[in-house]
């Protein structure tokens, strides 16, 4: 085993106070599907927490899965989705969209994968020709695959030029804990709520063994959901192991003390890279950092810890991604800059 | 809540034995999406018990996802389904099979659920027109959705059939536990390797968190099966939590030995029934009991216990399904039937 | 080439007054994709005999085509279809509505293969259950396969337990012409606008080339037909040529009198056989004749004519199809009925 | 009306002798969907063509069914296509192939539209990850959207390329004809057979009055495809109609003496605008002519001829297709360019 794990922020099973929630409940008997009460206490807490009594909070198993059945759930088969073309479901998803039926219309963000209605427009306005697909989704993720996190000025541009335009905006919060946890972070959930249609507040990635919490702000799109999350293998039988989750995380603000964790860990990482005379890929806001490393160094980085490589930079350099977490110590950050800086 | 639990074999979290895996596992780094030790150590596990070293294991979350992202992998676009009219892909599955392109052929089985050639033949010699879907893929459940148990002289039939027209036999395992904890069984895992080109191992319905063993025999049909999986959301991202359950319930035999205890107090509550006069809509040979109540029992059995109404049988009776599992205790079962029979 | 031509009514190209008006315009520049003339008379003219000015006229190829888009348009992917174990869509189209996502809920009509309200509900009653799909729409054709028509107070009643249930009634009338043309007819084309949310009038099975003209009345179900319609193989090049055929057929009834001849002929041949001694499966009131057909008969029937096998009977009868056309003469029914005795 | 119409190919319903022969043949008895004697003569006077016996030739009605039937037909769920981001598959045909569940990956054409092995390799490389979809097909067409035509040593090498990757090669040829009337075409219809692994020959845009002749070379490909074309719409009633067409125009060279007739025209009208000073977006090779226009000169166009506006070139040109079919006459050509010398 590597004595350091970048590697991503789903490497451990769950927070211990998850597990421990878990365990205290192991022996209950719990009606199936998420009809039950914890389910129900987290939807409301999560309702609350957003101020939007009207939402419809739908707990689901993974990040993929949220996506494609939202998506699939808002659409009509003619309708197709703007994104980046740096955006998750445009990459490492399997093409799980398409599968569903719909297009991606890809615009060509900048590097830190941001949408803006400048990239918007042009897309939405070549689509008056009815032989092509109705753009009628914006889909955008906070943090972005770059770790960059939107503000909330741009947020309420993405929401009037979607308001303008008859889209829907859908927001990916795998790593929201992240984004909202970033130091720059301006954004609230209540402006969630307000600014988009749907998005998720992701467990997987910020302490839950597994589950994604969706929050369906506009009533029109709740209809049918249950039915399509069953349909599209989303329904854990399980279910109330979702809820106990996310009530574990949210109820007393676990949830955003150890995103905020993960985010100081990885600002410590960059800071100290940077020192070190490591340039960025581009400086994230989150818990991913995005050293460029020159090839030579790449056997001492294998040697010390687990990473991705995220992309090559040129003939001798390399971009790659270091993920903190919940489970990051300083001690692990302090050990591999250590480290790496007598390897050099 | 109520005394005694006959809803399902998913009310209780975990088997003790899982949950203390996880939680001594829960803080170890472990590389993400099931390529870790865990799986393969399960996968391999499987393959041993199978007999079979050139299947492929995979593991996906829950039943309905595993069957529709077989059969999505398994059949090209014009090929269809051969199932019984009350198989469960035909029922609680929200059309699951369907929103993958493919139709369901029905065969009307017998009230046990099960499928025989005679029923299956009509149905392949019809389809010689090609105005309609090939059927090519035989879908069947052991247990069936009646709790009834296919015999390897029943299995053998059908997979002779099978291969003499051209069509998969893809077998649904969600309750192979209690299949195989039937007094009747005379099935083995090498003969579902021998017999069917695909089948599954249930973990969410004895003893995991969640989770079905895919074992796919077929070597025609393990290309490209990462990829769907992936695609249509069955990837876990913690995917080491699959293996680490299956390896747990499956090295030392944990999951026969709790399938085999919830078949037989099933049996002891079938018993019991019957002598307190109430007749059963089928003998069931594994863990479900379809017990023929008079309607005026109802609200007796409501104080008492949950459980499922299963279908109307006449204008006074209705048949109602109580299921035992792993956590079912010989106390539960004769606390229940003594109770039952001091309300009588 | 056998005598007397018996097989369908999509055997000769086109009624002449069709082709001559192809041809007369033959050279002119038409704008393509259907944003011609021919296309805007056709609908107006369409309208107009609707009496529904609201209603939207889309002109599809053929009949597989327009039943799987509307379907697909109309519905939701959790949606499903309620229709006849044996209605076409069922059948011969090689699981188109299944291509689309959608399932298929099969009532069990009768030999008429007509629907009733008695059919329908209980496939409703039972997806209250959210595991199951939501039906939600009804799919009937007029004439059915086996020919029968419906009566006004019938399409009265399914139309109000469709309101009744929020489920769409679906039209099929790729034989519209031979079910109006049925002495035992008493709906016209206001009472379809009035009683449905969409139908068709088929031109395929009535003297055009190709072509149905789909009426989608119910203004919720408009939106962006055109662009599913193009998504789906159904928009034709040179549009204009289904407007143009439709104008022709429907400018001066010849639409209405061509499938009145071809009922009467049907009629004809129908009690010439039963003269003859030959019972039929059921008595068809359109341009269909099944008459049951003593094995020994069917090598004369085979020398005669052209037909089509419909099902086995019993051990030595056969039920055969015979349909007539616009193009089958008097002389044809008569030669054949006499060619036919002289044989027996 | 125009005076002069350079709309599109397929303007007009067809060629005289394609008309001559349905009027011709429009009473005869012809059995339905396509298992008539003209299908089959004309499949095989295509293999022939094409020196190809083991082909198999299918109808379809038009390029975008073609298209997403014939990708639907030969690709597993997981797999994806590699076009040029112009391609038409990209734009004017309503997301077809997604619909089908298949994602489009996208390679950064030059304005020619051509694809080459450089530009397929990386996208192919990116997906050794198995968390994007499988690149599997790759889709040209010939002549391009720009009108430009492939040589035979680019399709060797892209032949080559699709080989060694175990990539399929697929070529629309809804304008096949006035690629190969090109005066820089070197290829063949055996060259045709021998690298791709489908291709079609298009008759909508040379003559027909609707229908494409898809050629599918490899025997791998050829299962199943009748049951997916009825499936997807793509089966005429009266298909005898499409063999009877292309039977017509490919017995006697027709197809080819049409094809090059508008190729002629197009150079004719191409010469004639660059000698009026006008330059082009890029030469086309084929029957397509995109001069840049000043937008000035748009009115002008307007009253004189149909057109379309093909992309906007900077502030103050715009790009606009003239598009020549059999029906262009020389007469039609030199009258435009002289009304338009004249305007100016």
């Amino acid at each position: 085993m590597k004595m350091y794990n970048f590697r991503n922020d789903y490497s451990e099973a769950a927070h211990p106070a998850v597990l421990a929630a878990i365990a205290a409940h192991n022996d209950e008997h719990v009606i199936g599907y998420g009809a039950d009460d914890y389910c129900a206490n987290a939807a409301r807490l999560i309702k609350d927490l957003c101020r939007c009594p009207e939402a419809d909070v739908q707990f689901l198993i993974g990040g993929t899965q949220t996506n494609f059945t939202a998506i699939a759930a808002f659409l009509r088969p003619w309708e197709s989705v703007i994104c980046a073309q740096t955006g998750h479901i445009n990459g490492h998803e399997g093409g799980a969209v398409e599968a569903t039926g719909h297009k991606l219309v890809q615009a060509a963000a900048g590097p830190d994968g941001k949408l803006t209605p400048e990239l918007i427009l042009p897309l939405v306005e070549a689509a008056a020709d009815e032989h092509l697909t109705l753009p009628r989704l914006v889909y955008i993720s906070d943090a972005t695959e770059s770790g960059a996190v939107y503000t909330l000025a741009e947020l309420e541009a993405l929401s009037a030029c979607c308001k303008a335009n008859n889209l829907l905006l859908f927001l990916d919060g795998a790593r929201l804990g992240a984004a909202f946890g970033a130091a720059e972070n301006d954004v609230t959930l209540p402006d969630l709520a307000r600014l988009t249609d749907a998005f998720y507040i992701g467990g997987t990635k910020n302490g839950a063994l597994m589950g994604e919490a969706l929050v369906i702000v506009n009533p029109a799109l709740q209809e049918g959901f249950f039915r399509i999350k069953k349909q599209r293998g989303g329904v854990l039988a399980k279910g109330w192991l979702l809820g106990l989750q996310f009530q574990t995380l949210l109820e007393d603000g676990l949830y955003w003390t150890i995103a905020r964790h993960a985010v100081d860990m990885a600002h410590a990482l960059q800071s100290g890279l940077e020192a070190m005379g490591l340039p960025m890929m581009s400086r994230s806001a989150s818990n991913m950092v995005f050293p460029v490393v020159p090839d030579r160094l790449l056997p001492v980085l294998d040697r010390l810890c687990t990473y991705e490589v995220w992309t090559r930079q040129d003939a001798d350099h390399t971009v790659v991604r270091l993920v903190t977490s919940f489970a990051t110590r300083s001690a692990d950050v302090e050990g591999f800059l250590s480290d790496l800086k007598a390897a050099l």
